[in-house]
C-alpha cells in the first residue's frame, strides 16, 4: 500500500476534528489519513498545521468595476497571492456588463481565468434581467456548474425588486444560491449628493454616505424577497448590526439564509479613513464602528455568520485604480481593498487571540464555503475521496505584514506594518504542491475550472 | 501495514462529511481512514452506513426516583439495551439523596455501574447542597471526571435559586457544565391541587399540569441564574414553543447555553394519554402538542438544539412501577418512558423522512454530545485517534417496532407497531464488537468508566 | 349665561372620561361643560351617548383612481353619507395626477369639495416627484394647511425609494405627516401575471395575488426610509399580522409611526371574496383571515394602531364601476369598498361586544385622529374652546343594515344585512345640527375647509 | 346658576385637552368646565396651569420597614408634604407583618391615617400567606375598598413563587391589582455575601450588589406568573433596560401588565452614591447609569411605563433612620429616599426641558394612576362630576430646591439646590383650598379615605 504523497504526522485540523495523523495522497484525492503510511513524496509536518485548502469565495480578478475599471489582479497574480495566504481553491466573479447577453460572460472570463494556478469556479454577476434570452442563459450558466449567481441593489448595476426577484425565482428553479450586495440605494445617493453639496468629500465622508441603515435596509428586503421566492440567499460583506440581527432572525426561523463578513470589518475601523492616504481604505460597505466588530466577532462565533471572505478588489493606490479620477473626492475613488493574502492569517490571528477555535477557523476558510457553494466533499475538508488540497501552517511563526512580500499586483496592503503569529508554509492542490519552501511550484494554467453541485445537494 | 480490525467499504457519515472508506483499527483506537487496509479482523460494511456510536447523554440506570423507585433497568440491562440501539456510550446519572455526602455517591454508583457493557460516565444530580463538605466533594466529583451535574427546578429534589447558584458557582469553578430539568414548581403544584380538587386525575391531566408556560418560565429563569453566574447551562428535554424561543435567544446572545429535547417530544403528541393505559406516556415535562413538535424539529435543524437524548427512565407498566399505587391518579403514576434502544433508530427515521441530514443524525446523536459533555476527541467521532466506537447499520432494513424483540427489562415500548426503515446491526466498542450478527458479543463489564474533560475544554 | 345651544343631560364620552353633563355651545365652540345651562336652544341628550363627532381621515371622494375612474360619491354625497354615519369632519384625498404641477391639485379639489356639508381637509397624493416647482409646490400646499401628504407604494402611481425620500424630506422639513399606502409592488405584479398565465382571475384570486408579506415587506421598508429621514410616518389600512409587527417595533423604538386599520379588515375575511359577487369585496390590501382580524383587534387595544378609518372608497358594483371592464377577471376590477356610513357604528358594535372601552371608542374614531392629523383642541374632543362638533348616539337602537337606508351613491354595502346596536342619530357641527330627526339638516357648502397644524404642533 | 368655588380663566390641561376656561365647583365636585362663572369663591388663574391634583400612589408613611424601623413621616406631616407638592391624593401602604393576621392590618393603619389632610387609600402589603383565614380577609380588605395589594420577591417579607400565585389569584378573583417589587433575591444575597466577605461596604457597592439583572429577572418571572394566574401586575419602580423590555412585551402582547418609574431613576445616578453622605442615596432597586435613564424617559413617552412616582420612603440620616446601625456597612443603612414634595416639579421640568408634553405630564403624574387604582371618574381628571381636586401651578416660577423649605420630617433632600421652572401654588382638594398662598389651609383630618373600585371597572 503506498501513495503518491505522504503528509506526515501533522496536528490536523478539520471542521469538527483536531488529531494528529499522516495524510496520504493518491491520483490527487486524499487516500488515507492515519499513521505509518508509505508514499512516494514525503512532506513532514510535525509541529506543523494541516487544514484543508481556504477556499476564498469572494475576490474580483481581471473584473471590470461598474465604472469600468479593470482590477489590478488578474487571475493569475490573483490565485498566485491566494495561494501563499492559504487558499487552494477560488471563486471570482463572472460579470455581466449591462446589456450583454448572459451567454457571453462565461467565454469572456474563461478566457481571463486560463492562467489561473488554483482551481476556480465563477459566481455569476447579473446587472440586467432585460437582455434576450435570459432565462434559458441564466440556465445555461447553472448547467455549467456556475451554481450562484450574485446581484447588487446599490451601484449602477443594482437591480430592481422585480429584477431580483427574476433572478431568485430562475435561482430557486434552478437550485442555485443568490448573493446580494445589499446597501439601499436611494438612501446613499441622497447623502452623497448631500455631501457633495457641503464639499464634505474626503475620504471619511465615505463611510457616513453609507449608513449601517442603508445596509440593514436592504438586509432586510432581501431576506423577504428570497423568502416570497422561495429562494436560497447569501448576503456577501455583512457590516451592520441590524443587518445581522436580520439575519440572525432568518436563521432561527430557518430560512435558507448565510452571510458572511470580510477581515477588514473584524481588524479594521472608520478611524482608518481618516488617515494620510485615507483612500486607501475605501470600500463599500464602509468600514464600521467598534460596536459594529464586537457584534461581527460574535455572529461568527454564534454560526450567523457563515465565513470570512477577503472581498479583495484590487485598486492600485495610484492612477492606473484608486487615484485615476484624483484622490480629492471620495464618490471618485474606486471602491475596494485588497486581502486576498491576509485573510487566512488574519483569521488564524483571531485563534492565536482566543476568537475562534481552530475547528471555527476551518470552518470559517473553508468548510462552510464548500458545503455552500457546491463543493462538499470535494474542497474543504480532509477526508477519504476529497480532493488533497491542504494548507500546511507554522502556527508558531511570528512575521510582520509587508506588502513588499506580498504576491498580488498592488502597491500596498491595509494591513501594513501588523505583528501576526502564524503563517501558511506549504500549499498542496489535488496532491501537487504549489507553494512549497516559499516559492511557487505551481504553473500558469494548473488551476481547473469546478463544476460546482446546486446549492443544498 | 496490519490492524487489529478493518470495517471495509462502507459509507462513512461524521458531523460534517459523508464518504466510502475502509476504517482501521489498532489497539482500540482508529488508526487510519482510507481504503485497501488489511487486518486480522475484517467486517464487510458493503453498502452498510457507518457512524460513530451513539452516546446517550440522558438515561435514567439503577437510579432511584425521588420517591425512591428503582428503575427496571440497571447498567446491565440497560447498556445491553443502548448497545442493541446503536450506541457506544452512555451517561447515566448518579443522584444524591436528600441529605446524603457527596462524597457517598459516586461510590454507590461505581457499584452498580460495574456491570455496563458499554463505557460510561456519570451526570451528577445535586439535590441538597447543605450537607456538609459540599463544595469540596463537588470539586473532588469534577476531579474524577464527573465534569457535569444536574438540577432541578420542580420535584421535591428541586432547588431553590440560591441552591442553583451555589451550584453553578461550583462549575464555574471548576469547569462544568450544570444541567437542569426546568420546570415551575409553583405553577404545577397549584394545577395538581386544583385538578385533584376536581377529581381530574386521569393521564390527560399529566400534560395539562404542566403546561408549556412552566417551562418556559423555568428555562427564562435558568438562563438568567447561569448568566449571573457566569456559568454554562444545559437544558434537558426541551419541549416548549417558548422555552426553545429563550434558548434561541441566549444562543444568538453568545451565552454557553445548550439544550436536547427527546424523541418522544418529537414522534409522540399529548394524545397518547388519552389513550387506553394512557399511564405508559406519562413522563415530565409531558408530551405536547403538534405546534411544539414543529417547533422542535425547527430547533435541531436550526442547531438551536444540539441533540436529542432517550430520557430513559424505564419503569415497567405493573406494580413494580408505574401501577405500584395504582393507575388511577396521575400523580401517583411514575414519571418516565424507555427509549434507550429506539433513540437512534428514530432519529435514522427523520433521515429516511428528509427531516434531517446524515450529517445533522451524526451531530445529533453522538458528535455534540462528545463535544459539549467533554469526550471530544475519544467518542463520536471517526478519526484517528479517537476510540473506535463505530455503529454499522443497514440503512435501508424495513422493520416493526416490538417490544418483544427488545433488550432492556422493560414491559413496553411507547413506540410500539412503528414501521421504521434503518437498522444499527454491529456496534463496536475501542475495536471490539458489542453487537454482531444480531446477538451481544460484550460482556458485563466490558464498559470503562470515563474521565470526561472539562466543558469548553 | 345664555348659550346658543345646550345639549343636555347626554352621557358623555372623550378619549379620558365618561360623564354625564350638558354641553353649552356658543359661536360654534363649546363654551361650557357642566350642569344646569341654559340655551337659545335645547337638545335633550337623556339616555343618549354623547361623543365628539367622528372623524374620518380616510376616505375618497370626487377622486379619479390611478385608473382614472371617478368615485361615485363626490363631497356632496359622500359628506352626507359620512354625517348620517356619525361624523362631522372628513379628510379626503386630493391626488395629483402623473405629471399634474403640484399646484394644480388643490384647485381642481376645492372645486369638487365646494358642497360638502362637513368640514374638511385634504391628504396630498404625490404620485410624481420629478414636476417642477415640485419642492417650492409642495411647501405651498402645506402653507395652506395641507400638512399631510400621502404616497404608494404599489400601483401605476407608486414612488421609488428616492422619490419617497423626496417626500419625507420636504415632510420633515415642514412638519408634515407622510401616509403610505404599503405594498410591495414587485411581489404583486409577480402574482398578478402568474396567477394570469394560469387563468386564476376570479376574485378569490385577488387576495392571493397581494399576500401578507407584500404589506409587511413594503411597512418595514417605509419604516427605514422614514428613520432615515427623521420624518413621521403614517401607515395606512393595516391588515398584515407581521406589519403590525413592525409598527409595534418602531413604536416601542420611539419613532414617530402611526397606523389605522380599517372595518372591513376587522369584520370581514377573504372568504367573503368566494361569494357570489365576490368583486363587491375587493379593495388593496385585500380582506384577510381570521387570525389576522384577532391581530388587529389587538393592535387597536394595545394603542398600536391609532384609528380605524373607512377606506370608503365608492365604486358601484356596475358598468359604471366595478364592472367597467367586466367582472371575469379580478386585475380588471376596481379596488375598493364603501364604509363611511357604516365605520363608526361598527365600531360601536365593538364596544357593544365588549371588545373596546368607550374612551377607545373616541380616541380610534375622533381623537387620535385630531391629535395625529394637526386638529389638535379643535376637533375630536369635548372641551371648552373646541368647535362644537358631537353626535350624540342612541346606544340601544337596535337595527339592520340596508343599503338601501344609506346615503351614499352607492348600490351596495359589504355589510349588508349585518345586526346592530347603536346608532348615530343626531350630528352637531360647529354647533348647528348636520343631522338631527332622521334628516339632513345642513345644506351643501356648509362645511369648511380646515387648515390643519403641522404634525406633532 | 351660581357655584361654590371657581377658578377662573386658567390654562387647563388634562391627560389630552389643553385649553383656557373656568372650573366651577359645587359641592366638592367640579360642576362646570368654561366660562363667565360666578360662585361665592373665586380664585383668579389667569396665567396659571390648573391640572389635576396629583395622585401618589407610591409612599411609604407611618410604616415600618421589614426591619422594624419606622418612618419619620407619618400621615400628617407626609400628606402636607405631598399637598404642598402638588398632589391631592396618597395611597400609601398597610403592611401586614409577619405572621399578623390580614385582619389586624387595616384598623392599625385607619389609627395612623387619621391626620391625614388628603384623601388617602392603602394597598396592602403582603408579608405572609400563611396566616389563618388568609383568604378570606384578604377578600374582605378588598370589600373595604383596598383594591390593590403588594408583595416583594427580596427582603425578607419576601413571598415564594407559591405565595406569590396565592395572592395573584385572590386577586384575579376579587378583581384586584398586585404591585409587585421585583429583584431576584438570590443575587442579590450572593453578592452581598461576596462584598461583605472583601470589606466592600461603602455606598457604592449598594448599587452593585443589587443589579439590573437581578430586577429584570424577577420582572420576567412576575410577568409569567401574572399571566398564569390570569391576573393584572404593576411593577414598582422599574430602573432596568431588560425589565423594562418585558414589560414592554407584555404590553405588546395585551397583558394587563402596568409600570412605574421614580424620579429618582431619571434625574440621579449611581454616581451619586460615591459622594460624601453617600448613604442618603441607597434606595432598593438603586440608582443606575445613564443609559438606564435614556431608557426610562423613552419607556415614558411609549406609555410602557404609565406613572412616576415618588416612592416616598423618608428616613432621617441620623441615628434615627438611616444612621441607626452606623453608616459604614451599605448593608444595614436603611434603603429609601424621601421625594414626596419634589415628584411633581420634577415631572413638570421634565415638560420644560421638552421631554414630556403637559398632557404626558397630567398622565404620569394623576390620571393614569387614577385609571389603573380604581379612581377614574373621580380622581386624575377635570370633567363634571369629578373630585374637585385641582393644582394651579405658577409655570414660569423660578426656584431651587432648599430642604429647609419643605414640609416632611426628614432632615435632607437628594435633590437639594436643583434649579427648577414651575411650581404648585394651590392645591384644592373636594373644592376645599388644601395649600393656598404659601400656607396649609387644611387641617389634619381632612383627608378622607379612598374606597377605590376594583382593577379594570
Amino acid at each position: 500500500m503506498s501513495f503518491d504523497l505522504v503528509v506526515k504526522g501533522g496536528r490536523v485540523a478539520t471542521a469538527t476534528n483536531v488529531f494528529t495523523a499522516d495524510i496520504a495522497v493518491r491520483d490527487g484525492k486524499i487516500a488515507a489519513i492515519g499513521e505509518g503510511f508509505n508514499g512516494a513524496e514525503i512532506i513532514d509536518a510535525t509541529d506543523k498545521l494541516v487544514v484543508p485548502g481556504g477556499i476564498e469565495s469572494h475576490c474580483h480578478l481581471a473584473q471590470e468595476s461598474s465604472t469600468g475599471m479593470m482590477t489590478a489582479d488578474g487571475y493569475e497574480s490573483g490565485s498566485i497571492s491566494a495561494a501563499f495566504g492559504g487558499n487552494t481553491t477560488i471563486i471570482p466573479f463572472a460579470a455581466q456588463l449591462k446589456g450583454q447577453p448572459i451567454s457571453e460572460v462565461l467565454p469572456t472570463y474563461d478566457a481571463r481565468a486560463a492562467p489561473s494556478v488554483l482551481d476556480f469556479g465563477y459566481h455569476l454577476i447579473v446587472s440586467d434581467t432585460s437582455v434576450s434570452d435570459f432565462r434559458e442563459d441564466m440556465l445555461a450558466v447553472f448547467e455549467r456548474g456556475v451554481t450562484s449567481f450574485k446581484v447588487f441593489l446599490t451601484y449602477d448595476i443594482r437591480l430592481s425588486d422585480d429584477q431580483f426577484l427574476d433572478v431568485l425565482e430562475i435561482a430557486r428553479e434552478a437550485g442555485a444560491l443568490t448573493m446580494v450586495h445589499a446597501e439601499n440605494n436611494a438612501m446613499i445617493d441622497r447623502l452623497r449628493a448631500e455631501f457633495g453639496a457641503e464639499g464634505k468629500l474626503t475620504p471619511p465622508y465615505h463611510a457616513l454616505s453609507r449608513p449601517e441603515e442603508a445596509e440593514a435596509e436592504a438586509i432586510a428586503r432581501a431576506i423577504r424577497l428570497a423568502r416570497f421566492a422561495g429562494a436560497a440567499l447569501f448576503v456577501v460583506h455583512v457590516s451592520s448590526v441590524d443587518g445581522l440581527a436580520e439575519i440572525a432572525g432568518a436563521r432561527a426561523a430557518g430560512l435558507p439564509v448565510h452571510a458572511e463578513t470580510c477581515p477588514q470589518y473584524l481588524f479594521m475601523t472608520a478611524d482608518a479613513l481618516a488617515r494620510p492616504e485615507g483612500g486607501k481604505y475605501i470600500c463599500s460597505p464602509p468600514l464600521r464602528g467598534a460596536e459594529t466588530q464586537t457584534a461581527l466577532w460574535q455572529g461568527l462565533r454564534t454560526g450567523i455568520l457563515d465565513m470570512s471572505s477577503s472581498d479583495h478588489a484590487p485598486y492600485r493606490y495610484d492612477e492606473t485604480g484608486k487615484l485615476a479620477n484624483g484622490g480629492d473626492d471620495f464618490r471618485k475613488i474606486a471602491n475596494g481593498m485588497p486581502g486576498i493574502e491576509l485573510r487566512l492569517p488574519l483569521m488564524f490571528q483571531a485563534v492565536q487571540d482566543g476568537r475562534l477555535s481552530l475547528q471555527q477557523f476551518v470552518q470559517l476558510t473553508s468548510a462552510n464555503a464548500a458545503r455552500i457553494f457546491g463543493l462538499e466533499g470535494r474542497k474543504g475538508t480532509i477526508a477519504p475521496g476529497a480532493d488533497a488540497d491542504l494548507a500546511i501552517w507554522d502556527p508558531e511563526a511570528r512575521w510582520t505584514v509587508r506588502h513588499a512580500e506580498m504576491h498580488d499586483a498592488m502597491d500596498y496592503s491595509p494591513f501594513e506594518g501588523m505583528e501576526m503569529v502564524g503563517r501558511p508554509e506549504t500549499m498542496i492542490q489535488r496532491g501537487r504542491p504549489v507553494v512549497h519552501g516559499g516559492a511557487l511550484r505551481a504553473a500558469p494554467g494548473d488551476g481547473q475550472f469546478l463544476h460546482r453541485a446546486r446549492y443544498g445537494a
